[in-house]
């Protein structure tokens, strides 16, 4: 059985530790990467706060410290379909991971540019892997990188289940039928709309081509770093801050660390789920090491680890660093306040220990917020997309008092 | 109000009547087209049975015959962007009507190729013109020609409902909560599952930009010509008879003008839902004229008038024609028999009186199958797109005996 993993995106925020630990436990790794992510740091004008080094430079620095090497292939998988094809021939990889997508809901929320270059690069960079392993007749683990987006955000009270949802529906004269079906989506932004598309082609290309396929709805990221990404400064991973691309997470962080107010979007009341960057590399290497059988339906897991709202994610940031929170007109389309159960025992059944945002957050604050603090554009933190023409643009922006 | 109707897609053999019927009943037609389906007759070695005529042959004989005019632009929907923007800031039209999608499930599984350039070229379509809707800030009602196979065939013996479903889930303790949704998404083709992936589209940018959508579920269209497109041989409609693009009936009426036994896949027990064209341009009409309101959710009709097994149907030709019925693999992965029952309330309620095969086949034998048969290519007549290499390629094309 082959031992390589191709990693899609393994230059970006979640595919570079994801690419470390593979190597570290003994893949074989191919890291498959058209560097967009660092080119639309070059159009936002901004950069990551931590120093990342070009790749070429990460991987020299990983094969000095673990004696590993890593390859590395510049392809866009969205594009270059021949050239994918070649490389699944060549390895016959145990996995392909695929971040290889446009992952900023604010982004891709910009302008009708914006909006089209994440429906075409999403949705093209996913069919092209799926046509590429039925073509190649290899009987190759698709991992997906989703996200908790595809379920829509304060739709319902209940736990949100792993993927699917038993429901039932009438069949005349009082009769009820079962039926499990996908999670019906209600998608938040363009970005969330993709990744609710990529399901329907997981779903088609695993029932006509009996690929295997997991795909993971995962929560926030957090955190920065892993053990691997610690070894050398040279291996530092992404840390996003600006409007578009940081968490808001992080994004409060650099508030903190810069003296400026945390920014609350409406009245914080929205819930959300998080999982630290340890464990999405953990998890991403559960799902490898236990793939569904051949002829399976598509396996989804929920890789989120707690839920928090954000107001009471400004309230942990401002007592860690005594920042102050201030609260804005939200420019996104949502539900002010929600509920948020997200059911997640696949991964704990595999063993998953979460770190949480109560033990791990003062190591941001320390190691990264804090140190790399000088490096921060100010002006970058604010996020200045809007979701519609249907929220006026002279409130976009405004400070709103508190609603509670 | 505005009475121009954008047709997107015009040319084609949907959108050409579609056109002409707009154009005589007073409104205004502006023809957007790449002529993409006319390129593909020259890759496919094919071309329509019926002797149709280069667009601009068409516009001039429809202005001689009606006295009125039809503005043509040939622009590629799924890649000029602005230029489709322009269009609809310019004409602020009533509706955009849109066919503009690569419409043949076989040609859509021909080979990787194909299906790429169905993917990436109907979801940048679809997604261009809600993008550029909502970028031109007017108030432009989107009808879409969707498919009854986005429902998935024989995955229920219920009727299928009008695009949404309700559902029960439980919300623990023995207590229901009703939900309606989506209809669970079940493509039988890369060409159906970009049509499902549509949907959401539809969905996030009603939800987003309160754009008004009717997304019409049409059965497979049967039939030629139009009142108008008869009203001169220069106007006359495609007939495709191929196996990518001719429907089953097609197929079966030019094996018997050619004297080639019908060839029925599998069991011939799929059930199939029909539409004449004539009752396909009456409804798009109806859609145009009865558009749900700004703020409402997308509106879904099912635009189909009747079903038949396709065994039913070899019957029905071999009467009108005397040919002889012959049992062939399917190329096609689905179920050997299904069921289906289809709601189509709504369009009967807004009056639409239906044309049937029972009535309209013996006109298509004579004035076309055997008006034009020397026309045809019998080599084109089967279908050689395999679903799957997990169906054998030896076995693609055999003869087997019928099942029942």
């Amino acid at each position: 059985m082959s031992q390589t993993i191709i990693v899609l995106g393994g230059d970006g925020f979640c595919g570079w530790p994801t690419s470390l630990y593979f190597s570290q436990a003994g893949y074989e790794v191919v890291i498959v990467d058209n560097l967009s992510r660092r080119k639309i740091d070059i159009e936002l004008e901004c950069a990551s706060l931590t120093p990342i080094q070009p790749l070429g430079r990460r991987l020299s620095a990983w094969k000095e410290v673990s004696g590993k090497a890593i390859t590395f292939v510049n392809l866009d998988v969205a594009v270059q379909y021949h050239k994918l094809l070649t490389l699944i021939r060549q390895y016959k990889p145990l996995a392909v991971v695929h971040f290889a997508e446009q992952r900023a809901a604010p982004y891709s929320m910009k302008s009708s540019f914006h909006k089209r270059y994440t429906v075409s690069n999403n949705i093209n960079a996913t069919h092209n892997i799926l046509a590429a392993i039925a073509e190649s007749g290899e009987d190759v683990h698709l991992v997906h990188l989703g996200t908790m987006g595809v379920y829509g955000y304060g739709t319902s009270g209940l736990a949100i289940p792993e993927g699917y949802l038993n429901v039932k529906i009438e069949t005349g004269e009082g009769n009820m039928k079962d039926l499990e079906i996908l999670y019906p989506a209600n998608p938040g932004s363009v970005y969330h709309m993709t990744k609710t598309q990529d399901a329907l082609m997981f779903y088609y290309y695993n029932k006509n081509d009996a690929i295997r396929v997991t795909d993971l709805h995962q929560g926030i990221v957090w955190g920065t770093n892993t053990e691997q990404t610690m070894l050398d400064e040279r291996l530092i991973n992404r840390f996003d801050y600006d409007g578009d691309y940081g968490t808001v997470l992080n994004r409060f962080l650099m508030q903190a660390a810069v003296g400026h107010p945390l920014t609350v979007h409406g009245t914080g009341g929205q819930t959300r789920a998080f999982i630290h960057i340890r464990d999405t590399v953990k998890c991403i290497r559960l799902a490898v090491e236990h793939p569904p059988a051949r002829g399976d339906r598509v396996q989804i897991f929920n890789q989120a680890t707690e839920t928090y709202q954000v107001r009471d994610l400004a309230t942990l940031v401002a007592t860690l660093t005594g920042a102050e929170v201030r609260y804005y007109i939200n420019p996104r389309k949502e539900d002010a306040e929600n509920t948020l159960r997200v059911r997640n025992d696949k991964f704990l059944e595999l063993g998953l220990e979460p770190l949480t945002l109560e033990d791990g957050l003062l190591e941001e604050v320390y190691t990264i917020a804090r140190k790399y603090g000088e490096r921060c554009d100010p002006d970058k933190i604010i996020c200045t997309s809007r979701w519609s023409d249907l929220i006026p643009e002279d409130l976009q922006g405004a400070a709103v008092p508190p609603t509670d």
